[in-house]
């Protein structure tokens, strides 16, 4: 390869139960084009896999040409990146262990890196948002669940089998409320988006407070996140006990990791500072007093349509470059 | 310097508040001479510098020659790898910051490296212990109090500011039993050594079993095991309730770092079985369940006299090579 043929573009590819997006990314984190198409159409993983190498074939092209493309990075839940498998996944239309990696690999003829959306979330911070140049840090992936993934000294930590990181299925309430994972009192039951609205319904039950909640059928943390911006005072109560538990949950992983910054990405992350407000103080309570004061909790300031496939490309970054075509 | 002349022998140190032991450890682990003096004898830190200085060199020359050895690695309580320095340590007789890493090394002309309790017996772990030839996996300290340090993809993890494995000081029940140092509930609280005496007096107060542990004006752990030992049913009750504790706070830590394995060392470690099996029970309760079944929970099989200066010899080799008289 010549000199100034050096590839400085790569693919990101975040897969959701639904929709499958991808992107061309360049070394600064330019999303140079994107396009989706719809996951579910294809409960064929063969063709699934044939759709998607296809469709990165044909946005390469459109785009300055196939060969100034380095490699692929892929999100996918229940994703590990030490076996590039996708394993037992819960919600997608392929069941048992699927090697999407070395698969679309032997479709592109280019290296291709399978990762979950909590690691590659957290490289993407690290290459492009809030974690750049941070080398002990945490990034929390907040919504329908609770994911994580932590560096340290610099490199993502992944554990002897892949799932660390998984504050979300901690013990915060011993004999708590049931969560989907089998175990009682997890974290994630008390904070994620379904816990949020489990403690809403819990204290519309306690309380005689009047609340606009009261009158809504289906209620998310978006909802009551609004009601907050509005004065709601048990909407307020609702994000004032949920960061109660999430800053003793922080406190725990922090004591034990000691980051440089926590950062809070996901959908329940938008309700901003009337869920970040009660956890920070909850965390300063509860922190090992030596690091009191010195980790900061932060929400992820990268744009929420570009932050799945930036993560995603950020690990096409980190595979050797491979190619058939040389 | 000649090929032949490879130093293959180091210097431990472990400075304990009341005694300080050096020996001379050879590449393979082999403790080749030991001795040690009373901390408490030399309050002057400059005196304590030139003692240990002088301590090292008599016994390199009986043993060998000055020049065989390659460097110094010490145990010392509230010593920080990152800064060489011990900071403010509670029960030393130095105050506030002194670095002894540097000072030592002035005197000796050879590299010397400086590093905590709990972060050099896991490296003890994984150059001569249970822990040989793992990536990931956690060694806990539990005794007068309890410390931990863990591995990452085969290095040791400090974490932003060098506080890295503060599980003792993790909340395990909220509003629970004050910690000595200023939070409610922590986990060292319910299961290091004075943690086990409480939960021994309240086990007596609110029964009737009747246990010799009543007749004994101080309880400490290694009664307890010895009347376990007898068949002691409230003393057997005691560990049960302490690994109860121990087996959740072990839980929440594997579930973030998923280690390979968890290893045990410190006094109260010599409970044995008596802790370990309801630890273990505990522990399979509340781990996240992909984990589950695959954390081995081990006690720590170094010699128990060797265990400290066999640790600080491993941080030795941590350091590169470097001195003064070449």
């Amino acid at each position: 390869m010549e000199q100034n043929s050096i590839k400085k573009r790569v693919v990101g590819v975040d897969i959701g139960n639904a929709v499958t997006t991808y992107a061309i990314v360049d070394v600064r984190g330019n999303v140079i084009a994107h396009d989706h198409f719809l996951t579910t159409d294809y409960p064929n993983i063969n063709k699934y896999v044939e759709k998607l190498a296809e469709s990165i074939l044909t946005m390469a092209e459109a785009q300055g040409g196939y060969e100034t493309i380095r490699s692929v990075g892929i999100s996918c839940p229940s994703a590990t990146y030490t076996s590039g498998c996708i394993e037992n996944a819960a919600n997608l239309p392929w069941k048992g262990i699927v090697p999407l990696g070395a698969m679309l690999r032997d479709q592109l003829g280019i290296a291709v890196a399978l990762g979950n959306d909590a690691h590659n979330t957290a490289l993407g911070e690290k290459m492009y948002g809030c974690a750049h140049g941070m080398k002990n840090f945490i990034v929390l992936n907040l919504g329908i669940g609770l994911g994580s993934c932590f560096f340290s000294e610099g490199h993502e930590h992944l554990g002897a089998h892949g799932y660390a990181g998984e504050i979300g299925h901690t013990c915060i309430e011993e004999n708590g409320r049931p969560c989907p994972c089998g175990l009682k009192g997890c974290l994630e039951a008390y904070v994620a988006a379904a816990g949020i609205v489990q403690t809403a319904h819990e204290l519309m039950q306690q309380t005689d407070t009047p609340s606009k909640m009261r009158n809504i059928e289906t209620l998310n943390p978006k909802i009551i996140t609004e009601l907050c911006d509005e004065g709601d005072t048990l909407a307020i109560e609702v994000y004032r006990l949920t960061g109660n538990y999430f800053g003793r949950g922080l406190a725990t992983y922090a004591s034990i990791v000691n980051p440089e910054a926590i950062i809070i990405t996901g959908g329940v992350s938008h309700a901003g500072h009337w869920l970040l407000d009660p956890t920070c103080e909850s965390f300063e309570c509860h922190v090992f007093r030596n690091m009191s004061g010195k980790v900061r909790i932060m929400l992820s300031d990268l744009d929420d349509a570009e932050r799945d496939v930036l993560g995603a490309s950020a690990l096409a970054w980190t595979v050797p470059e491979y190619s058939l075509f040389k």
